[in-house]
């Protein structure tokens, strides 16, 4: 189709939107959605999403660009210009737990999610059947934290190979390397099985259990190289009480993170999500 | 201080944003905030509301308002334009019930309602010591279907002389005639006891008791002529069991009532709500 | 296993778990868990779930279900005993819509859903391929209005040959005759997708949108002769705001009806339910 | 009236239910609401609740408690009779947000919070009028951690002289003695301002703020000497996005703050609430 989705931060100032939305006027686009924020009129970030449609924008497309980097540099932009019909690539790391995956696959087979899964990651065989009947190669990769550099060099290269945009980590309960998360800035996308920051870590469930909350939850967020500390993008929670045992919360809690990745991962296929420091701003 | 709202629809079309944008650039703003919406890009209705700010606010206005009109024109908008400092007048209407009535001048007192209380009208006594003691006047009308016209002239006197801009029906349990509903168009909010359009109407608490319903609810709507029938601004929901009587299922729903009111009042009252046809855009 | 569950109705009157529980142990039987609820203590109905592990007690079976009638008799009441281990024969009702399909095969598959699926009935060959990949029956019985009488006969048949205890309808979109309702009481399961009574009958996602809703629900509930009146089992809701339309609104809301549906199934296949008037007791 | 609960908790084993619903029906008591529940039903820690009707309770009051030790030594149990009409006496500690006690004065008022609400506590004079205008005794003992020995002398000195059942910190920030929390063992119901374990200790807001979640969230928990780390009655939480600020989470937090902190109130007062190493079982 002809539509277009243009991310923007910038310092803030008068005369942001004006010169945007002129300039779109002026390149016969209309605007579909536009979401903004600012952290501070005075001076603080600002950021923009607008969602546009214009006539025989493939064309166009190269020119559009070229333009905008006047006003871009005016304004001292962050920018980015995404086409909506370039389907992005994903890639899902899985490790024995298949809840995650099984959402992705059944949100991706009723077309609610608009990616190109180009291949599955797991250090397990347990998922390949239900992959591979769906028609995405199953790449079974062994790991451990000793062979953890062999193993991310094989799958670095397969992400290469596939030109994969986006890696979801639907539960592979493998550390990730400095190096492969720098490769791959802001493209990781995690989930962890409890409201973060409670529970950063292993067995979080378990904790919970021992630590006799109300609630448990579910986080999903982009990977940086701190363990359960990069920008939140989602979070939900469940009800649970004394009558639930770990092993409970750990059920009632697969269908918290299901939901909950499935929402991040939408977010971020559909653009909506802008990194500003260790947080997300979700449009 | 220098803030204001600019609230506009109109058929949506290339180039909307521009000229707003170029036109408050122009006069010096800078958008603070910014929403928009258009139920279909290809000549749906489009919506817009934009909070900003300006020097020397007070003494452009008149000429901003009188600038506007020429874009106005050009787009056939219906807009308003409001200014952060100019409060809206309140009137709170209320029976025997003073839950709803109660949280509202908890808000108030907090800072978290921005409104000036100018009066409460009740058809009971039940609440005069809470609201007068707060310096707010307390008119006592009793009222019954009987005297519907008489009753309503008097409270129509009131808020005339008060200057009221809103009426809020914090759980007033008298129906409003079409007359008085149109001289205060989608300017009544009202608290429905219930997730409508399920149980409109009288008794809801004891319907959904019989109905053996697992969720009560409640429902802020603008007043229309028809019965419950306004247009929608907030509703929530809380959960009951086989365990909750009739009366239990009451004390719970009306902390929910409370919390939809308030949410409710509070945007209306922040020019975040247009009414469009029996929806609201809340933006 | 040696567990089984014992769920009564009767007047409520002084004595009644002194007895039972006297029984119980009497009997060796150690209680795991006992929910128990009274409209009323003055005379209404009384109702309890006891779930009990015994030794051996597929051989005491026999002699506890006649000791029990003495018990019973004094009492007035009505109770079913039934064994943890005899999985109940669950068929399911599906039309073209699969989501409420699969989240129950997925459930299953987790081992989740302590049930028998014997065979999947449909008037689509839609879920074919996912039914009879995981061993499945599936039935292709093409329905409509002016057939039903034939329809549901062949259905019936279907579910006699084998032998099934409960009929789940996961969006089945055909109505039911009061024949195969009355052959079925209180055994055949529905989702609607509304929080009943709102929008009963066709289309309450078209019609949600069109009321303006803030928030859209779904509810499960055992079938009756009146159209979306029976017993509700369970319900819940999701947000949604002017932004969504109808289409969206489906979308969010097929979420609601997976797990409102799956919880009131599990909670069926676990003897939880009792059906008093036409409410559910949940233990 | 002739109401009274009887909480028991001792190992699981055979029998116990029998042994004490035999000895409530000897003694003529009508059971009205009984919950129990087991960690482990093979020699796990055993928990019940029953609140009971008997005629002339009173009279009969002594009598069975002394009977009823026999069977809480062949049990060994560990257990408490409370009678319904024995309405316990709270003190309510305050600091400068008077949100929290203003729920609790306000479901006071409404009949809703069956307590003797005997005297207010604070560092500060902000609520003193809210307090005397409800006749509620208010004293102001300023506080800091350089004094607080005397502080806590003086106030459980009045505590003693109002012979006071429970304590609720109602947003009191002052950090309490081991010799104080000693002397009023799971006495003191504390609000804190996150969804614990996330955030403990100071300015939970600005912290949540800095990390970007979307949820935020209040805890109600006995207070114990680890700051904190006190067994979990209650929590909620509310969802936040990247528009809000610190201040606006604060807001938004204080609404669910209130509902927490006011049903762990509720459900300590009515004995429902059993505390078992550092969790709660609330019935």
């Amino acid at each position: 189709e002809n539509r277009a989705r243009l991310l923007i931060n910038c310092p803030d100032q008068p005369g942001i939107v004006a010169a945007v939305s002129k300039f779109l006027y002026e390149h016969e686009a209309n605007i579909i959605e536009s979401n903004q924020y600012s952290v501070d009129p005075e001076g603080g970030e600002f950021f923009i999403r607008i969602e546009f449609e214009a006539p025989d924008l493939k064309e166009k497309a190269e020119k559009i660009k070229q333009d905008f980097q006047e006003i871009a540099r005016a304004f001292s932009m962050d920018w980015k210009l995404t086409y909506v019909d370039e389907i992005k690539k994903m890639a899902i790391f899985v490790s024995k737990e298949p809840h995650c995956l099984l959402e992705l696959l059944w949100e991706w087979q009723s077309g609610d999610l608009m990616a190109d899964i180009s291949l599955v990651i797991s250090n397990h065989e347990t998922s390949r059947d239900m992959v591979e009947r769906l028609g995405i190669p199953y790449y079974y990769i062994p790991a451990n934290k000793d062979i953890r550099a062999e193993v991310e060099q094989k799958q670095i290269e397969l992400l290469k190979q596939y030109d994969v945009d986006v890696i979801v980590l639907a539960r592979y309960m493998q550390i990730l390397t400095p190096h492969f998360v720098d490769v791959h800035k802001h493209k990781i996308i995690n989930i962890h099985h409890s409201f973060l920051p409670a529970f950063i870590g292993a067995n979080p469930y378990e904790r919970a259990y021992n630590r006799g909350v109300k609630l448990i939850g579910a986080t999903s967020h982009y990977v940086t190289d701190d363990l359960d500390e990069g920008p939140i993008i989602e979070q939900d929670i469940s009800r649970v009480d004394h009558k639930d045992s770990a092993e409970a919360m750990k059920k009632i809690g697969q269908s918290v993170e299901r939901s909950v990745l499935a929402r991040a991962v939408k977010w971020h296929l559909e653009d909506r999500i802008i990194v500003h420091g260790n947080k997300t701003i979700v449009f």
